[in-house]
């Protein structure tokens, strides 16, 4: 795998403004929103404003304050959404799931007895995206 | 949640040398090895050495060491077992699937057109886990 990053790529158009998102947190290196296609409420991606494809090129440091941004997250999902759970998954090339190629971690509230939609399968409402980032953003 | 951590955990066993593992990688703070039940050839577990639950307490410096090692291991992979992708999940809590609390993430090797097997479904045979262990080694 010898794969770059791509600057077109639609999270990349995110972070310049191009392209609008539920913004739920932003700090000098990271930024995170709402999925458009989440598998449960709440379900938020945490990426870096530097350029990485996936955890095989990241920088460190740029990895080190994702992280920290997706514990942030992952803590606020706890309290916002009363998550009985939180499960992190992060998808590095296509034969692992990755779909657009700059890097993204997915932070998931899961609740006892309620199942995950599937991975990518229906656009939510822009509404309750709103009001789920609004929910969130009050919990950080 | 308001749970707490349990310092006779398996992992906490295998930290303190009780319960033998497939050792893969080691440094100051965290420590790699091979999941028992893989979900694929090469899957490997990165926890922390410092005591942590899960994400929601872990501490930022223990998790940016433990993700500096996941990416080690990634790129160990991709190499060792010539991936074509890699999966890292991370579970919090028995509604997003936790067995062990003990923090760890999952980096399992992809390949296109293979699936994963089921998560914990079997026991690996130990000599493969000792070849892969060496394997992944090799490639650090």
């Amino acid at each position: 795998m010898t794969e770059t990053y791509d600057p077109e790529n639609i999270f990349a158009k995110i972070l310049k403004g191009e392209i609008p998102s539920n913004k739920v947190y932003e700090d000098d290196l990271t930024f995170a929103f709402m999925d458009i296609m989440p598998r449960a409420d709440g379900h938020t991606l945490v990426i870096p404003k530097n350029q990485a494809r996936n955890i095989l090129d990241v920088d460190s440091v740029d990895l080190a304050a994702v992280m920290t941004s997706v514990q942030k997250i992952a803590r606020g999902l706890v309290q916002a959404f009363d998550a009985d759970g939180i499960l992190i998954q992060q998808f590095n090339e296509p034969a692992a799931g990755q779909i657009v190629y700059h890097l993204h971690f997915h932070v998931i509230p899961r609740h006892e007895g309620v199942k995950l939609k599937p991975p990518a399968s229906e656009m939510a409402d822009q509404e309750i995206l709103q009001s789920n980032a609004y929910r969130l953003r009050a919990a950080l």
